[in-house]
């Protein structure tokens, strides 16, 4: 069991990481982020990728977090405060009762990820995903489905930013992540590691519904308007998801759940 | 084209409606909804279900807005305002620079909206949707891939709620929709209209991706979390959706769009 240390002031110094939790999003965490929820900071702790710091958590919601608490790293402390003393620290209505602060583990580069994983499998490659909501419904899909690993190029968002994390279950934690360099070619690199490559575009010349996989499949992923580029549109075989005449509008991390799904199902 | 109004006092009566956006949202706006940007209040303007009643845009927009308030109803006011105006007006940064106002047609009850249905088609039916992000989410992906139509039941949320609105890309304004009694017998009703229902339950006993469709298949989503009731489970087939093993939570949204997409590919 790690030590539980009572916070009774707001402003005490050792709850510092956890205070004004909204503004602090915005200047960034050098390293840290932030695990709101049961759910999710199970999925923290049970990381075999990123490391609990501390947990923050509601008096009234200790009995119920034993077994959890348990889990947590020794030198890990859990600081316990009451609701009111909690929404005061975290700067609005905590109602969800536990926070945690993590540390990431570096990233490694997208070559050294693509070596270590074995056999067939399929990995997400995401352009230009610069919206949180849709950087966590695709982590979600991600680790529901099983993908290998979620390739980022450098426009993309932080997967471990609060929201993100949150709206992917804890997602974002599990899943294997690397980041592109700006203008390296992710092509060359996923046919050196034998990944093909496709693209998902409403002008992709194959249904979906129609595509067989192959062994090891890389999904390129655009954000919803401007897409994927077009270099890598015309270097790739791309993909189209059959929809209605007059509202051929999907949203990108709905597409990545269709688009895992069929690859899933091929599988079986 | 429609009157043009100048509005240079954030306090003018005429625009009433429009002001304090996000506080009127949680009282109601008793038949009355609020459009937000230009995709979506295109939406309005070419809705079959809804009116718009009059539209707010910022004097830098209307240039680009012409051939949209064209299409405007002759008595549907437009007020334009400098974008201060309109952010104080609208009580946040309306970055966005177009408002409409519709007012909501009544709802069809669910039997006169299926006796209205023609020819093989799918409906979704959901249960217990409180969130309007997924309610957005569903209603696009509904309008996506060509459902005729949507119930709901009494404990759903509002998809004519404004983030709903916005999250559907204006999908919830063109979808054809009905409201459940509470404890209304949907199966009955769906039964009675050659509708043959199915379940969408993480228990469910057959794979989705190895079943095929009827001719009008109703497709029963309930929240995560608490899911469908056990009488509608035990009354009903059930359908699964394969996901990896620890990690077996999707969003409501995304379901429906995987469910859909399955729909579609099979009717191709």
């Amino acid at each position: 069991m790690p030590m539980l240390i009572e916070i009774h002031d707001p402003d005490d110094r050792r709850i510092e990481r956890y205070r004004d939790i909204r503004e602090r999003d915005l200047v960034g965490r050098a390293g840290l982020f932030v695990a709101e929820g049961k759910v999710v900071v199970e999925k923290l702790v049970g990381s075999s990728l990123h490391r609990p710091l501390s947990m923050l958590v509601a008096a009234k919601r200790l009995d119920g977090l034993r077994s959890l608490l348990a889990q947590l790293p020794e030198d890990a402390p859990v600081f316990v405060a009451a609701q009111q003393v909690l929404d005061a620290i975290a700067g609005f209505a905590m109602h969800r009762g536990i926070l945690a602060i993590g540390r990431r583990s570096d990233m490694p580069d997208a070559d050294a990820l693509l070596t270590r994983l074995r056999g067939d499998c399929d990995v997400l490659v995401l352009s230009g995903i610069a919206n949180h909501d849709n950087m966590g419904g695709i982590f979600r899909n991600a680790a529901a489905f099983g993908a290998a690993a979620v390739l980022l190029d450098a426009d993309c968002c932080d997967p471990l930013y609060r929201k993100a994390i949150r709206v992917s279950v804890g997602a974002s934690l599990l899943v294997p992540t690397a980041r592109l360099d700006r203008g390296e070619d992710v092509l060359a690199l996923l046919k050196h590691h034998s990944f093909e490559p496709f693209s998902l575009s409403p002008a992709g010349t194959t249904l979906l519904a129609n595509w067989r996989p192959t062994r090891s499949n890389a999904m390129l992923l655009g954000a919803e308007g401007p897409g994927l580029s077009p270099d890598v549109l015309r270097r790739t075989p791309s993909l189209r998801i059959a929809m209605a005449a007059g509202f051929d509008s999907l949203n990108v991390a709905t597409t990545s759940g269709i688009v895992l799904h069929h690859l899933t199902a091929a599988r079986e």
